[in-house]
């Protein structure tokens, strides 16, 4: 009987927002997943009771008996950590999450290795849709990553090869894209909360926001003061900003770069 | 037998993007426009085709009969040009559509005035469904106050009395929230162009980074490198951007604000 890729056995390292995320989308795709590690004892009992997995605090308890081991450390953990958790399970494939992390940091450390980078932002209290996640694979050969292919396909509509160089710069989109686009409505929030406005009153301004990009690049979206060269309206901004000085500094920042964008 | 609101007789001074989609969604709720000026002769013959209304470029061919005149200039054309488009119809009600400019510009040039400001991004290539923009509106007195809010209230859903103080701020956070998150997406797009990465990658992540916020606070939604401290990853990135001194500019500025607000 041939085997379907749902029997890949598991083992997840790291149970934070990626380890979670990706732990149970691997569940619940019918992934059997042997243990789930984590230093918090806490942490690894929590998940792995969630994911039918035994829970692992101490790398010379992990298996050496999983098919496919998936590393969602810390950037600084992860390197630093690579040559303990490999050792002895040197002939299982080893991948890691990370982004900014090259694939060859793996290379001495395992036969067979690459990423599996899912692009998004993942909290603790927010269940995401898994299909829709683009998810970036890269292995140290054909067979690697025709395997991390085939996985990913399993969670997601979106798989992408990348390479290291590639994933970087996805990397540092997604925290332009996101983290810093999410620090601008928490700017917003604490700036109408002072002002006795709720920040609700923004959400269909920000859902527009999102949503105009599918249809017109970023460049032709842009609209606001800036944009349209509007000094006044800026100038008022910025004494608004009198006392406030990061924002003062954000604000003629951004409005420098989308009026250089703007006019090229 | 008692006039309904959509009677109201209106007048749209500026055929810009904010101009068209409000005249636009005021014809399509049957409300009469009976003028649409502006100085381009193209702009307003197209807009007045649209919304079956006469295009006028001159402000004194405006007529004396509407009962609201709605203005969406630039901040600027309107406080210059407020004393002749109201000579000989200070009778009417004149509300402009200025996030940043005050009420009171309109005292001393008309008896009956107010603001009717929509927070929304518009683009002149996309439409907007206007039941979900917010309206936030102010009158000089109590019937002026009424009366837009049930011309509002005929177009949109969400509608809010907003004092000019107030609705300073909320301009303000509509810039931060949208135009400044929207040039992040600029951002990005060119970077991951010059990396041979497709912008359409980034979406997913876009999307969800503004739905999250719909069920967290933003401080509660933040994720990325510089909310977990991962000095490392911000290094990287920092190298990467090492001949792109405007992004390294943005990247180290809005990161540093994130850690702010993190660890507060």
């Amino acid at each position: 009987m041939k085997r379907s890729i749902e029997d890949t056995s598991i083992v997840m390292v790291g149970a934070g927002n990626v380890g979670s995320h990706l732990a149970r989308a691997f569940y619940r795709k019918g992934f059997r997943i042997l243990q789930v590690y984590s230093r918090t004892p806490e942490a690894a009992r929590t998940l792995a009771q969630e994911v039918e997995a035994d829970p692992v605090t101490d790398f010379e308890a992990l298996t050496a008996q999983a098919r496919l081991f998936v590393v969602a450390l810390t950037d600084d953990a992860l390197v630093q950590l690579i040559p303990q958790m490999t050792q002895g399970r040197e002939d299982a494939l080893w991948v890691h999450t990370a982004g900014s992390v090259p694939m060859d940091v793996w290379r001495g450390h395992a036969q067979r290795f690459g990423v599996f980078y899912p692009m998004q932002t993942f909290s603790k209290r927010r269940e995401v849709d898994f299909r829709q996640v683009p998810v970036f694979v890269e292995g140290c050969d054909r067979e690697c990553t025709d395997l991390l292919r085939a996985v990913a396909g399993v969670l997601s509509t979106k798989v992408y090869e990348a390479t290291s160089e590639q994933r970087r710069y996805l990397h540092l989109g997604a925290v332009l894209a996101c983290n810093f686009a999410n620090h601008l409505y928490t700017l917003a929030s604490d700036l109408l909360e002072r002002h006795g406005l709720p920040f609700d009153a923004l959400l269909p301004l920000i859902d527009e926001t999102a949503r105009k990009v599918h249809e017109l690049s970023p460049r032709e979206a842009q609209t606001g003061p800036a944009a349209r060269g509007d000094r006044s309206v800026m100038e008022e901004h910025l004494r608004l900003l009198a006392d406030e000085p990061y924002l003062s500094q954000v604000y003629t920042l951004l409005s420098q770069g989308i009026k250089g964008a703007t006019f090229l």
